[in-house]
């Protein structure tokens, strides 16, 4: 938790409501970092089903295989989350931190260890010691309430300069129900799954496979399309909640994924899944601008998004409009060494709506002023058509500034 | 050309005795910078051999694609490269800027324009104006003298630091045979083929052919393994010619690539190659570190490469070595993000001789201390085993530093 917020903090924080069926507690454990909050845990109802998506690291954290294995069962009654360590690459004495964890959740919620999840962030290789924080749990469960959301976005918070979270009310099937989001980022952030830490809960009735179906839909062009680093954490981890709780003010149950009252949760869903995954671009490392990256006219979608990873992911691009430069052959450069389909002769390029470059070379009409002044602003679009089909990706960083080496090079110590 | 010089420049600059059959001739053109040369001719005897590799960038510069037109000729008597404008996304003025410098170097050295080959360096995007030196050619080829290595190696540079200088002297099949090589780097470093521009020669009487074999195995361990910020260039140009002039000494002209007399001339040109390969990586941008790393038991090479370019290429991995922090962890997260064969728990990590991490977790006899020392190193190695196969690669990189991003955010204006 750094002292100085980052400049594309939002100016005020969603108000997130108490979801039925679901309570909040946080605690100072003192895992490592001292005089804040760094443990949470939600409590559900019963018959809380549950869905998710994980790291694709060949080096997943021991929480994140912790709750691959429980997530077969679709039901969700405890979760923990500590910061400050991440209890990734700990071998044996790492399960058997998550399996105490578990063992003390179960039994402050009285529920079967198969329905805790768990999630860790912070420095990888450190043994976590359960022993800090376990013993905690109980009366965590008993003072617990829905009214928290707050507490829970801080305290799962490491390098993240300001908490995250979003929230949509909407109805389904003619009764009103929530969703809210909370997710911490900050580094180590690249689209191979959800993005360090987010969790998401509704009160909304809707079987565990149907969740699963919308989180990983809602996942591609969400936490998947941001990138602040490259680097792809060992602990991504982004889990969703349904405590069905809506269900008693006459919500029927969902159990089909192509059930038509689902399309306005879906959208609600995806704006929640986006403004979080946005959210935690505008908290990446020193980030002091938003940059969305859109490849048109690729051969497929899948080449459009790679061509606009290796735009978003480019250092020198990134360094480009920290400095406020619209160095567009830096583009062009992104663009050719990205190994998709591309023609140099047709590529086109724009910066905001000013087309900077076309059909191979510099646009003629193209103003150095103008562009010059539109990269002063705090959020840049980019766009690259490749003029070769209908693909089209979007994807979302921030930009590389002296403070991203900064907080880096001496995170650990 | 910075004015703060490496740290890690040579303490002593190579020096480069002249190449029987090859002239040097360099000028202050004004293209960009003001007070330098910008302006390199090297003229080479009737009967040269040439042999290149070039980007693999989908937006190739022009100069790029009119050396790949000639290099099918396998002959050069003529190579002219500019420093601050890279001629690269210039459409038809980049054509006609190539077109109107072959002309008039063909002019300048008496030879077809088929023999003649061009490398700019620089900006992108800025079309580059051939009348600013075309006229300079002529007087340049009468000048020119075969002991102006040094001044070659200052005309080339952009941002670097130093001049990239490297020689060797072998027998060939009984003569001595000398080879020189210079290269410039600095910035839009990844290994997809030479990295910026890089051009060798010696006064072997060796063909086209096996010299293009020689070079192309050569780039693999030298160029192609080296990385400073994962961007490839539009530009990447490496040049290998022989003027063959060593055959009036009785050297025997080398016409199949497996001849045995080849095998010392091949060693030679490699460490050449290698040479100038690390200096480029010793001059990145910012760079107060070189970085080894290597992977060992990789189901292939090919694996194992790829996953070493994942580690030297993640920005945490490097602003944690800027940061003289032994942050292994962050090379577990490389190795689980590369999308190469890995299993977490045979995973075994050293910096330097100490072995930090042992089959999936820390290792029990690891002492922070003497890592932390082995961290204020100026040449840090760094060793992933994944104990799954026989697969090995090394690559180099350096530590990225606020300097980079200095350097990067105002490059342009």
């Amino acid at each position: 938790m750094s002292s100085k917020i980052s400049p594309l903090a939002p100016k005020s924080y969603a108000k997130l409501p108490p979801i039925e069926g679901l309570r909040i507690a946080t605690a100072e454990a003192g895992i490592k970092y001292k005089g804040r909050t760094d443990l949470l845990v939600m409590l559900f109802a019963e018959a809380t089903e549950i869905a998710g998506v994980f790291t694709r690291s060949k080096c997943p954290s021991a929480a994140v295989d912790f709750c691959r294995a429980n997530l077969a069962g679709g039901k969700a009654r405890a979760l923990v989350v500590n910061s400050g360590n991440a209890n990734a690459f700990t071998g044996r004495k790492g399960r058997e931190s998550t399996r105490i964890t578990a063992e003390a959740a179960a039994r402050a919620a009285g529920c079967s260890e198969a329905e805790v999840f768990l999630a860790s962030t912070g420095v990888i290789g450190e043994p976590l010691d359960a022993g800090r924080f376990a013993h905690l749990l109980g009366d965590m469960a008993v003072s617990a309430r829905p009214d928290r959301w707050p507490d829970a976005g801080t305290a799962i918070m490491t390098t993240d300069t300001f908490p995250k979270y979003a929230t949509a009310t909407v109805e389904l099937g003619g009764v009103a129900v929530t969703i809210n989001g909370i997710a911490k980022g900050a580094g180590m952030i690249a689209p191979d799954m959800a993005t360090m830490l987010s969790f998401v809960a509704t009160d909304a009735p809707i079987a565990a496979p149907v969740l699963q179906s919308l989180l990983s839909a809602g996942t591609a062009k969400s936490f998947n399309a941001v990138t602040v680093d490259s680097d792809t954490s060992t602990s991504d981890t982004l889990l969703l909640f349904a405590t069905g709780a809506a269900a008693r003010r006459g919500a029927e149950r969902v159990v089909d994924a192509g059930d038509a009252r689902l399309a306005p949760f879906k959208r609600a869903l995806n704006r929640v899944l986006h403004s979080l995954a946005l959210q935690v671009v505008r908290d990446g490392e020193g980030a002091r601008k938003q940059i969305e990256v859109t490849v048109t006219g690729a051969k497929s979608s899948r080449s459009a998004k790679r061509v606009a990873l290796s735009i978003a992911n480019s250092p020198l691009v990134k360094t480009a409009i920290a400095g406020e430069d619209a160095n567009w052959g830096r583009v062009v450069m992104a663009v050719g060494k990205a190994g998709e389909p591309a023609e140099r002769d047709l590529l086109s390029i724009w910066f905001g709506d000013t087309r900077v470059a076309h059909q191979g070379e510099r646009d003629p009409d193209y103003s150095e002023a103008a562009t010059s002044a539109y990269m002063k602003n705090e959020e840049i679009a980019i766009r690259a058509d490749l003029g070769l089909g209908n693909g089209k990706a979007t994807v979302w960083t921030c930009d590389l500034t002296k403070e991203y080496v900064e907080i880096n090079g001496d995170y650990r110590s």
